[in-house]
């Protein structure tokens, strides 16, 4: 019987090009849990993960799937492939799926978080796990900005410059839909704030290059109202740097029933498309 | 004329063994600092922390203290030893100090925190700092031990065993006055602790002995008001496990003056001897 399994994975991608396996054979992510996958159910394993992350960006809830043909209990694609792997890609949980679940085609949704400090040195052990944006930051001048960014907009001036598949034509083009995205200071921890970004999708590298662009905003390098004309330029040159990857974590992902006892709520309504 | 000056200082102990300069050249905080303070200074530079912490330990306010002859401004101290020293050590703060001070004679106490983590599966992005201890953990059953734990005693059950440089002298032997100490969750983080002690001084490993054994407590695998009779054996065998350095900082130093603007107070006033 082929069984679909999906699991819920966090990884620190530190040493790592990427989720997406690479032809030269470098360490991505896809390729670590593969192999080991492959081992477990002694069968050659594709897995499918509900999106890509670039060199670098971490993961608090991946979700990705597989078919196998192995009889081997579910508890084993938790406990028997942490086993197997190295500390820095954790299995947190593992269920059987219906055949019809896709990770990626049956999301609705992802939250991406963006850490970074402000404060004039880096804490050493924080350092590899957050972006260093000295400098006076407030983030009351981003209000404008984060509503201005929410609901269904052409992101091209947010993304990679020349980086989309052209050919992949999903009838979206550059066009996706925030959800919501606010600036949070960490408790207790001085200078220290994340972004958290929910959207429907996610252009490449255009969390990273709203990240840099909302920190010029709040360190008063840029007016407070500069994203509306942004988003309209559609053009990259507009917008501003493209935020370390260190910084960046994929928090979690959104479906329309329960996954590993999450709750399957998206933060906010999608808004009606006009 | 002879300067004294003072940094506050923060490292990543990853890979370092230890703040102490060793003999046989292995890498150590200490000896990064002073080889840099050498170069900058023009003259050998000898540093004195407040005091020592073992291999992979880290800290956020460590204080040490040096003497020199060169007349260079007190802030290369701060941004220029910054841009020599790797990113896993930090100056964030330098300034002049009187001929009089010593950052570990001077001192009256300080705050170790140690933190840790008690869900199933570990995060990989915080792995390298904060240990590892799986299993249901209840901090109320800590309050007995937490209140027994407070005060002037004789510490030799959390000791490293064989540790102690029995010819330095200095009168206290292994009697400590621990001032406060408390067991907190980390506020949005499920099953993370932080261990807070704050003491007049401690023996080798004594915090993370003392981790190791109320650790064991709040899992039940002693009774709650085991510490007593740990205290009163004056025996490292009847303590619990070292736990591991990975989850140890040392937080910050006590003056009875103000140092770096921070506030000079001890959390609590020493309880008078009797």
């Amino acid at each position: 019987m082929l069984r679909t399994i999906r699991l819920l994975i966090a990884y620190d991608g530190g040493n790592y090009c990427g989720w997406q396996r690479q032809r030269q054979g470098e360490a991505t992510i896809q390729e670590e849990l593969e192999q080991r996958l492959s081992h477990l159910c002694e069968e050659p394993i594709t897995l499918h993960g509900a999106g890509r992350t670039d060199a670098g960006v971490h993961a608090l809830g991946m979700v990705a799937h597989f078919h196998t043909r192995a009889a081997i209990p579910v508890v084993a694609f938790f406990k028997g492939l942490n086993a197997l792997l190295p500390p820095d890609i954790r299995i947190l949980a593992a269920e059987e799926a219906s055949a019809t679940f896709h990770s990626r085609f049956s999301a609705l949704g992802k939250t991406y978080r963006y850490d970074f400090f402000t404060g004039a040195v880096q804490c050493p052990s924080t350092r590899l796990h957050r972006a260093h944006f000295p400098g006076p930051f407030d983030p009351k001048r981003l209000r404008t900005a984060l509503t201005q960014l929410v609901g269904r907009h052409d992101f091209s001036s947010f993304e990679r410059s020349g980086s989309r598949d052209k050919t992949a034509i999903d009838g979206r083009g550059a066009v996706r839909t925030l959800y919501e995205i606010r600036c949070s200071p960490r408790l207790g921890c001085e200078d220290f704030w994340s972004l958290h970004v929910t959207g429907d999708g996610f252009l490449r590298q255009m969390v990273r290059i709203l990240a840099g662009t909302l920190i010029e905003i709040g360190h008063g390098k840029r007016p407070e109202e500069a994203i509306a004309a942004i988003l309209a330029a559609r053009d990259r040159t507009q917008a501003g740097l493209t935020a370390p990857a260190c910084g960046l974590f994929l928090e979690r992902l959104y479906y329309p029933f329960p996954l590993f006892n999450q709750n399957p709520v998206l933060p906010c309504s999608p808004p009606a498309i006009p």
